[in-house]
C-alpha cells in the first residue's frame, strides 16, 4: 500500500502545524504516513506546486497555516479544484479572534518569532536553567523563580528546560546523603522550592536503564532498592526540613508536572520574569 | 471596557490549544485578553460549567481540544445553545486524518504524553544537550548528533535546547583566542559540526546587554568592537579548518536557525536517535 503523503503547508517556518498535526497522529493506530512539510510558502505560484504535488501522491492529504486570509482561500479554492482534501488550521481561530476583539488580524507570517521581549526572556529563562542545573552554582538558588530538589531520576534536569521554556528561571539541585545541599535552600522562601519524589520501583527502573546507557553493569549499588530507599529517606528528611511543595513524578509525563509546577506557581503568587 | 474571556478546554493538559492560540494572538495588536485554561475536562458537567462561566462574561470566547467526537460534539451544542461563539481546533483535524488513514481515532485523551519511547529519547536527547552545554565534557563531541561551535552569543545554548526538543543531541563548544578547542572537533566527520556566526553589530548589541545582566559595566572588553572582531576572525579560522557547515544568526529567530539545521540533517543524512 502507498504511504499517506501529510502535506504541512505553512507561510512561516510551520511550527504550530507541527505541533498540532503530531499530537493529532497519536491518536491513529498507524506509521503509514510520511510528513511533507512545505515553508515559508508566500505565492500562489508556489501554492500550484505544492497542490500539482499533492494532486500526484495516490493518498495525500494538505494542512496548512496562513496568516493571510487571501492565501487560505486560495489554498482552499486550489484544494477543491484538485479534488484532494485540505484543512485550514488557522482560519477559523484568526476569524474567531477577530470576532471576539473586533480587530482586524495583521496578517503578517512569522510575527510570532520576532525578536521582542518575550522571545528574549524566554531564551534569558533557557539559558539560566541550564546554567543553573544539577547544583552546579548555588548562586542560582537565589536568583531562580523555582528550585526543584530530588534524588537521581527524578525528571530535574527535563522539568527545568520544559520550564524555561515557559518563562520560568529553574534551578535544580541533586539530593544524595554523601553530600550536603547548599545551605541557601535552607534560606530562601519555602514555596520557591518544589521536592521531587518518585517511587522505589520506578527508580530502580530508570536507573538501571540510566547504566545501561552509561555502559555500566546494572547491578551497581545506585539501581539497588537498599541504596535508593537510603537516598529517598534522606530527601524526605530535608524535603520536610525545609516545608516544601511534594511532587511525585512517578507514572507522571514532564508536562504533566510542570503544569502542576505553573498552577502551584500561579495560586502561590510566584512570578516570572523576575530576576 | 471589559477584558475579552479567551476560554481553551481540553480533556488533557491543552498543551496543543495553547500554542495553537498563543501563536494566532500575535497576530492582533491587543493584550485586552485573559486565558482562562481549563484541563483535564472528561465530563459533560464540566462542559455546563465551563459554558455557563463563560455566558456570564461579557465578551467569550472558547477553543476547545477534545479527541472524543462525543465531547466535541457536546460542547459545540452547548456553546450554540448559550449563544457563545466557539471554536473546534481538534475535529477537523481528525475527520480528515481518519478520512486519510481510513481508521477510526483512538479518542484517548493525553495519548501523546504517553510515556513511549519517542518521548524518553527527547528526554535523554534534552539531557544530553544539557550536559554537554559550554563545552563542559568534551566527550560529548563524539557522542552528540550535532556539534554547535561559536563565539560567546552566537544563541548556541538556546539552539541546543531547541534541537534537543526535536530529538537532537547537541554538544556545543564555545570559541574564543585565549584557549584551544577540544581536538575532537578536528577528527570527527565535518558534516556533524556547526558554525554559528554573529554580524560584530548585532554581537556588540547583544553582548553589552549580557553585562547588564551580569551587573557589569558595558564598556567591558567582552563587548567591544576590537575583542568582537579578534574572535570572530578566530573562529572564522577554526571553520575554515574544519570546513563545516556555517550558518549566520544575526536577526534570525532560534526556531529559524533550528529549522535550518534539521534540513541540513535530512539533507546530509544525519541520523536523529543514535548514540
Amino acid at each position: 500500500m502507498d504511504l499517506n503523503a501529510i502535506y504541512l503547508v505553512s507561510d512561516s517556518i510551520g511550527e504550530t502545524a507541527d505541533v498540532v498535526i503530531r499530537s493529532a497522529l497519536f491518536q491513529f493506530e498507524t506509521e503509514n504516513y510520511q510528513l511533507k512539510k512545505y515553508s515559508y510558502v508566500q505565492t500562489t505560484e508556489e501554492i500550484d506546486e505544492i497542490c500539482a504535488k499533492a494532486a500526484d501522491d495516490d493518498h495525500a492529504m494538505i494542512f496548512y497555516t496562513f496568516v493571510k486570509k487571501e492565501m487560505a482561500d486560495y489554498m482552499k479554492d486550489r484544494i477543491e479544484k484538485a479534488g484532494l482534501i485540505g484543512v485550514d488550521i488557522y482560519s477559523p481561530i484568526l476569524t474567531g479572534l477577530g470576532q471576539l476583539f473586533q480587530l482586524p488580524a495583521k496578517e503578517k507570517p512569522g510575527i510570532n518569532r520576532q525578536l521582542n521581549a518575550d522571545y528574549f526572556n524566554r531564551v534569558e529563562a533557557i539559558e539560566f536553567s541550564v546554567k543553573y542545573d544539577d547544583g552546579r552554582d548555588p548562586r542560582g538558588i537565589e536568583k531562580a523563580d523555582i528550585i526543584l530538589i530530588g534524588v537521581s531520576r527524578t525528571s530535574k534536569t527535563p522539568l527545568s528546560i520544559y520550564l524555561a521554556n515557559k518563562n520560568v528561571k529553574v534551578a535544580n539541585i541533586p539530593l544524595f546523603p554523601e553530600s550536603k545541599p547548599p545551605k541557601e535552600i535552607f534560606s530562601i522562601a519555602p514555596e520557591r522550592i518544589i521536592g521531587l519524589v518518585n517511587s522505589p520501583k520506578k527508580l530502580n527502573e530508570v536507573r538501571k536503564e540510566r547504566l545501561k546507557t552509561l555502559g555500566l553493569p546494572p547491578s551497581a549499588s545506585y539501581a539497588g532498592m537498599e541504596r535508593i530507599l537510603e537516598e529517598l529517606e534522606y530527601a524526605d528528611q530535608i524535603m520536610k526540613q525545609i516545608g516544601c511543595e511534594i511532587i511525585d513524578v512517578s507514572n507522571k509525563a514532564i508536562e504533566e508536572t510542570a503544569d502542576h509546577i505553573l498552577h502551584y506557581m500561579d495560586v502561590m503568587n510566584i512570578n516570572r520574569k523576575q530576576l
